[in-house]
């Protein structure tokens, strides 16, 4: 069974077509700019076992011109594999925001669509274009079952203590203000594979995970379930990210407006977009970052003392939410990437029973790795994620039910 | 050595006049509604070893008529052992907020005033009363000499990594926008009296201190010195109060503004008057909020739950921050008297040593006591604040020097 997965951004479509039976790629590839004057494609195919690359520079004038040029391309002799895009059985859809209605995959029908409709004030800049992809999918590949895959599911597990601000209640029962989390797709993946590679079942265990990209987040997941996350109603909560800020005194905006006549836009703009790493250091790339702090750069220095700091407090936090800890795991770009970074977190944490082994956080092995010493109580290991093929792995568990 | 404390707010004046001879009270009173058509003055003077009570209900025009009025009881024959307000060596004034000007306790001078002016944009509710309190301090009692104790104080010496928001660095350095805390005088209070009550120095304790009142900040101390604390730039961020929310997502106010039309200032009022224990449950009095959720009600256990675990997770993180704990401490109206929320936010942290003893901790004692078991390896204690004793201390403390 092939499926096709699509994340589908306000001027990109990121795509990905998995051969279930062994989970291999057979192509992949990114259309970017949608709308703008250049705009671009990349794609990769994999079918005969050699990788062949397509690379257009063109406009792309809408995401309904991407996908076409994206199925065309699905059937073209470059993915030999295939007969044709006919050969898609399901599309799977990153879809950011499920609100509280989806704990789990879904077959796309129209009540789901309103659904998702129904919660663009919760991630205005992110629905609109997941919705669009959907439609345009549902045109292309008539034939293939549309299955949704929130990034909030995961984490509508969290007990209302976790999930509840302290606000009118009102706000919550009318208006659903209240913590949903994000990257759930990620997170969940790797505590199952953090479950396969440790040998010991989900139920059972108390891990956190740190998904650290240009977007971070944090989840403590008990026997399998999520109970707290970093994210909030939004993705600009909690942890320091590229350039967005986290958490901030919340009278930061009346200050800000009051003090520096901002308007509530140009406090947006601010701190999803010149905040975090950028914002103190002039750089959200933690290459970079951890590169200028080595040369010497003071503000890059702060710059990740404030980004470790925060993740320690968490770990502190999560491990208490979690009565102990048995399992520390670091993803995404940063987490699978920056020793350096994995190292910092884990320092000082010896009262939870932490004990990173240096060399072994030091050697960067492609796949799972354990970086924590012999004796460590607490295991801390980095799993590479991968969100493309958790979302084709649910979308093929929903549709063979 | 008589030293007159006063916390000057927005339309009130509160006072405790102090023999500092043995810290005993001579006097003390409150001064409220000023500026509203009815007031009311309630002095009580221990002066003769008898208690005498004095209630006036009538309009206080401002701050200057209060303060004349405290002026003259305190030279009264209620106060038996002073001869008149001239016994009065210096006035130690509560301020809210003193930026990162002011370490320490310090004697009032032109440039204080002026320092304590240009904090106004980071305590607009309170830094004005108290200049205002100053002012006619100086005006009525000109021998005494005028010392300003912050609340800010203590918390000037957490680290960068603490103190500073992932914003663009510019507004730290040109506008000053950071983490603050404040209760500093009562966090320090009680970590003095629980070194003195453990008999170890703080140079080597591990503290973490719950100031739980109708407001609520906790703060993680190292070696006697600060290093952490959950209110912000603003006393709104952090903890769950009676009617603060404490820490939400950062795009809260978008999404209030885009979808409710709520103005910055409905939001600011929502924030600081409406939300907290109240705004989930309709109590801000915590003795309430538990009746309430001892009676069946749901809105009430809901309120705990969130106000419970938020602080379960700090100390979770700030034992984080202090690489491990030696001791915690209740203070304040909350942390003080209500044994249901201090055990119930010790519950599930075996992991960090903490064991509360189910007996210590129903005794409500007078003074300090331990509630934690014998085998704890964390002491749990209750402190009684004392803030107007400590603002007469440090009043004390620089007039000394």
């Amino acid at each position: 069974m092939n499926i096709l997965v699509i994340n589908s951004g306000s001027s990109s479509i990121k795509y990905q077509l998995f051969d279930m039976s062994d989970e291999r790629t057979l192509a992949e590839g990114v259309v970017e700019k949608i709308g703008e004057q250049t705009g671009a494609l990349t794609h990769e195919a994999y079918g005969s076992g050699e990788k062949a690359e397509i690379v257009e520079e063109r406009a792309f004038r809408d995401h309904h011109e991407g996908l076409v040029r994206i199925g065309e391309l699905l059937g073209g002799p470059e993915t030999a594999a295939l007969g044709g895009a006919a050969d898609i059985a399901a599309v799977g859809h990153r879809v950011v925001h499920g609100g509280e209605t989806f704990q789990d995959p879904t077959i796309i029908d129209d009540r789901v669509m309103e659904v998702i409709r129904e919660n663009i004030p919760l991630a205005p800049l992110h629905n609109p274009p997941n919705l669009l992809g959907i439609e345009v999918a549902m045109a292309i590949f008539p034939g293939a079952t549309q299955v949704a895959v929130f990034d909030t599911a995961f984490h509508q597990t969290l007990p209302m203590a976790a999930f509840l601000y302290a606000l009118p209640f009102e706000l919550y029962e009318k208006h659903r203000v209240r913590r949903y989390g994000f990257h759930g797709t990620s997170h969940a993946y790797v505590c199952e594979r953090a479950s396969a590679y440790l040998k010991r079942p989900l139920d059972g265990l108390r891990l956190i995970t740190l998904h650290l990209g240009n977007g971070a987040s944090m989840a403590a997941v008990k026997n399998g379930k999520c109970i707290d996350t970093t994210m909030g109603m939004t993705p600009l909560g909690g942890l320091v990210m590229g350039t967005r800020s986290g958490d901030v005194d919340p009278a930061l905006p009346f200050f800000l407006a009051d003090h520096l006549n901002m308007s509530l836009g140009d406090i947006d703009r601010l701190l999803n977009r010149e905040s975090g790493l950028k914002g103190i250091c002039g750089s959200n790339d933690m290459r970079d970052v951890i590169d200028m702090a080595e040369a010497g750069n003071e503000r890059a220095a702060i710059a990740l003392d404030v980004y470790i700091y925060r993740i320690r407090k968490f770990i502190g936090a999560y491990a208490a939410a979690l009565e102990g800890l048995d399992a520390l795991i670091f993803t995404a770009g940063v987490g699978e990437n920056a020793p350096y970074i994995r190292r910092r977190c884990c320092e000082g944490l010896a009262h939870l029973g932490i004990a990173p082994d240096r060399a072994r956080n030091a050697g960067n092995k492609p796949g799972i790795s354990e970086i924590s010493a012999g004796d460590s109580r607490v295991k801390v290991l980095v799993v590479p994620t991968d969100e493309e093929l958790r979302i084709a792995q649910e979308t093929e568990r929903v549709i063979r039910k």
